[in-house]
């Protein structure tokens, strides 16, 4: 079970510490393509540090790979949004994890889009439950 | 001709302003179907206040209909990053208008991809001049 895990790079990375969470529970279920997203050492403003066209490239091939995609979307990230489009095109089951935030409400585009399977959470061991729930319905290849 | 403008709703409304004046500009190329994307009363809590579900299908319809995507991308957000990927595997045109940002850069999804015609711009007057370049190369409808 290859797993796409998407989380907000540029976009901002208050939520760091949970996306390494995440990724550690998400370990249990298969292989996270992207499991250095909840690294420390990545910021907003170099990213990984690689050039955008490798990372471009390598990003999408991972989507490509993936079997699922598990996307933290509480934090606005034009990646992320981009990431789940192009996913849904390829018919990828997508779980988007989201926290309520007073602030500001989910896009109406991972909220209101049916083909997505939208689950908000407090702690981490509501993510746990979810992930149990969703990847119980997944193929294994 | 048919513009999709995408600019950034439950992302954060910072921009609203220059969304306005770029959507004025926008609509001496063609008919903008997202015009409402401006206004004052939107806000990132409520949104355009309807339901997600029918935002989702009417902003899609218009993503569908559209000759050509232009996307505001300084504000991180979910569904302009969204309409981006879903655009893309439609094949449109988009073109992504970016003001330097010290405390992130922009998404190595829409940096790295090229896709897209990605810009930055500083003032009102780079953007007329950005429109008038992208509108030149595409087909009248």
């Amino acid at each position: 079970m290859n797993i796409y895990f998407a989380a907000s790079i540029r976009g901002g990375r208050d939520d760091q510490k949970i996306y390494a969470d995440i990724i550690q529970l998400l370990g249990t279920f298969g292989t996270v393509l992207t499991e250095h997203f909840g690294n420390t050492g990545i910021t907003s403003v170099s990213g990984t540090g690689k050039d955008v066209g490798a990372i471009y490239n390598q990003d999408m091939a991972w989507v490509t790979q993936a079997d699922v995609i598990v996307a933290e979307v509480t934090q606005p990230s034009l990646g992320v949004g981009y990431e789940i489009g192009r996913a849904e095109d390829m018919g990828k089951p997508i779980l988007c994890l989201y926290r309520e935030n007073p602030e500001r409400s989910l896009s109406a585009m991972i909220s209101g889009n049916k083909a997505l399977i939208v689950k908000t959470y407090e702690t981490l061991a509501d993510v746990q439950i979810l992930l149990q729930e969703f990847f119980k319905n997944q193929t294994r290849t």
